[in-house]
């Protein structure tokens, strides 16, 4: 993820935004933006009174040593960067879904076959997190009729229409219900290394998996493993333990693999700067902004 | 299209569903079911109460001579089915707007390359058709953030959240916006040949076709002259002049044409069943049946 600093300063000019090596007095500072942070990247900085990273995921700062937990941390929770992710998971759904691999095939061998068609409504589809991406996803799969289940914390504001699943319990059942799995968890030490043989076994036989969350979530060989056993039927991978993707790893010469390169969405300039100069205006009247992280929970 | 009669007997255990040579006698028959039938195929039966098409289409019903006008027609409007379309659709509006054959063809290159990504309220979607498969497509694009606008006869129960556009004017103006234009509209002999040279030429350079309608709608050597002009930059066609799609036809071969072989959707037995039940029901009332298709108007 990298973000030019002209783009988001012209779309904040009553900011003044600048790279660290181009700060005078680090004691003015008083916000910064940050995705993936030097070990000391915030120690010049006495005065913040807020941090924002530049997109959803806030794992790479969270982990960073000199982060001081004592200014509130926001994530960009963009309503439209969510309708650009669900549109990303939609297609892979119906990719898997229609075999959409298997027609352009088809029209390599130009060769007329209508497939087998099965109803959205046969399809079960587990969306595992309900944040304002996995909403916007969950929302749109209910929509085109497809049987979705939800995975949350809560089960508050959860997709209408889709069955609501809590907790351990409800991991346990969205792993076992899921014809397409899609995971959509923050990158916490609970998620961490979740998506592995022993959830992959629990899930139906040809089912399907979609990891649009964090590399460090996934056990790159179980994954492996379940496709060559075809325990699992295919994959589709926006995220990897290392990115990019290096040349040689072998998803990306999988013939049931679809890899992406971390591209499903990104909020542009101005969703990121309209976040952040409410979350200031709020910071300055001593009210919660909005995307603020809880430090315990992770995310 | 092809449907065993098995499996819509099997759906409807309350009539009595024979193949036409199977039938005794005639004079008993008082619906009849359809597709492409032969200039003969309603001759044979003088107490017709009903008939129906198996799916959304009746234009080759329509052109059958021996179609008893006097009777009632129906075609199949599932919002089952239409959800099927929908997500067929919604596919291959975000494979030309995310670029998702580029991403097929980096991970056979073992290429790690994010792209650039054009947010989709900056994508304009026209939408032609508001039946019910064009209102669940643009019902779908609304809520992924398209900038979507419909075309429909009278402007009534449209999407909402999209620019309705109405008539010969609208058809003008959803030509000239869309990026992405979607044609849904019944075969009639106003649509006819109308996805030609003039109506190309009006649409935005480097935009794009989807045409799920049917093959009749477009002129074929106009598509290609337009795409190898460079000024479409790609189209996604199900339907075709010629059914299968002859092996040598240029369509197949064409790096910038997805080709799927006229398998957007089809009702299933059961949504097939459960349609014709109830018309026949309104008909023996003397009622106007769900899906009742108006001669004049030709769908």
């Amino acid at each position: 993820m990298t973000m030019l600093i002209e783009p988001l300063q012209a779309a904040a000019p009553q900011l003044k935004l600048c790279l660290p090596e181009a700060i005078e007095d680090p004691k003015k500072v008083t916000f910064a933006l940050a995705w993936d942070p030097s070990d000391q990247a915030f120690e010049p900085y006495p005065n913040l009174k807020l941090v924002s990273s530049i997109a959803a995921g806030v794992n790479a700062i969270l982990a960073c040593p000199s982060l001081p937990h004592s200014v509130p941390l926001i994530r960009i929770t963009s309503a439209l960067q969510a309708q650009m992710m669900a549109g990303f998971v939609t297609w892979h759904v119906l990719w898997h879904h229609r075999g959409f691999g298997q027609y352009l095939q088809q029209q390599q061998d130009h060769e007329w076959y209508r497939r087998d068609k099965q109803a959205p409504q046969e399809v079960r589809v587990g969306v595992m997190g309900q944040g304002c991406m996995g909403r916007a996803v969950s929302d749109t799969l209910v929509g085109l009729g497809y049987d979705v289940a939800v995975l949350s914390r809560t089960g508050q504001d959860v997709s209408q229409g889709a069955l609501s699943l809590v907790g351990d319990k409800g991991l346990d059942e969205i792993t076992r219900r899921s014809d397409i799995l899609v995971n959509l968890l923050p990158l916490t030490p609970q998620t961490e290394g979740m998506l592995n043989d022993a959830l992959f076994s629990q899930m139906p036989q040809h089912s399907v998996l979609i990891h649009m969350g964090r590399g460090e979530q996934l056990v790159e060989d179980d994954l492996l493993k379940a496709l060559d056993q075809e325990h699992l039927s295919g994959a589709s991978l926006d995220v990897f333990m290392q990115e990019p993707l290096p040349s040689d790893h072998p998803f990306w010469a999988h013939p049931r693999i679809v890899v992406t390169p971390h591209d499903a969405c990104e909020p542009t300039a101005s969703q990121v700067m309209k976040q952040v100069d409410e979350a200031l205006i709020r910071v300055n009247q001593g009210e919660q902004p909005p995307g603020l992280v809880d430090y315990q929970r992770g995310y």
